[in-house]
């Protein structure tokens, strides 16, 4: 292992975080599958902007956060902070089907990113 | 649209099913993380596997339902029968550092793949 190893490899800690909002009152599957959503379209994104960092996270394992926030207001409120921070969004609208509104902002994830960039922006949010 | 994009459009019809223990008695944030966690190795195994329908899924909204088992024996009973059928399977064991027994598997997911075959599997479980 070279110094840029070393180097890279102490700097990583990655994360992903999910904001979820609490007022939907949503079930447990139905929470699950729209962090599921949140937590793969993040990803994506995260691979689009930089490769490397998004499967150095996957072979890490991963590491996620679901966190909490009371309505959409703060949900968006935080998904602004974190798009004009730089860092890869992915807000999820659900379709409707089942239990909420169409078209209701559910949650969004930031991430993979720099777990200290991160908790800039939600870092006192509460754990769901 | 040529006719073999008619045929395929026409068999697409790809989802995911996450089957989740219910007796270990997650919390909600709990049961997204590990759900999250299954989902996106799944969709990684799918991808190796078929990109082209690894991404018709992502394009088609990430069709996604959470199942559930009442506890192990029958969760790696069902991961097992997904698996002999050659179908893209993860299954998630729980680093442990919260609410669980270290190395505890928590759920799996199936696909994305065939709604059809997944459900000659799962299709007789309940939602969580």
């Amino acid at each position: 292992m070279g110094i840029l190893d070393s180097a890279r490899i102490k700097n990583s800690d990655l994360k992903q975080a999910i904001v979820v909002r609490t007022d939907l009152e949503m079930g447990k599957g139905k929470v699950a599958v729209q962090v599921a959503h949140a937590s793969i379209s993040a990803y994506l994104e995260a691979e689009s902007a930089d490769r490397d960092a998004a499967e150095k996270w996957i072979e890490e394992g991963m590491k996620k956060i679901a966190l909490k926030v009371k309505d959409e207001k703060e949900l968006f409120m935080y998904f602004q902070q974190a798009k004009d921070a730089g860092l890869p969004v992915s807000i999820i609208r659900d379709a409707g089907l089942t239990q909420i509104e169409s078209g209701s902002a559910t949650c969004f994830a930031i991430g993979p990113a720099s777990s200290s960039e991160i908790d800039k922006i939600v870092g006192k949010l509460k754990l769901l």
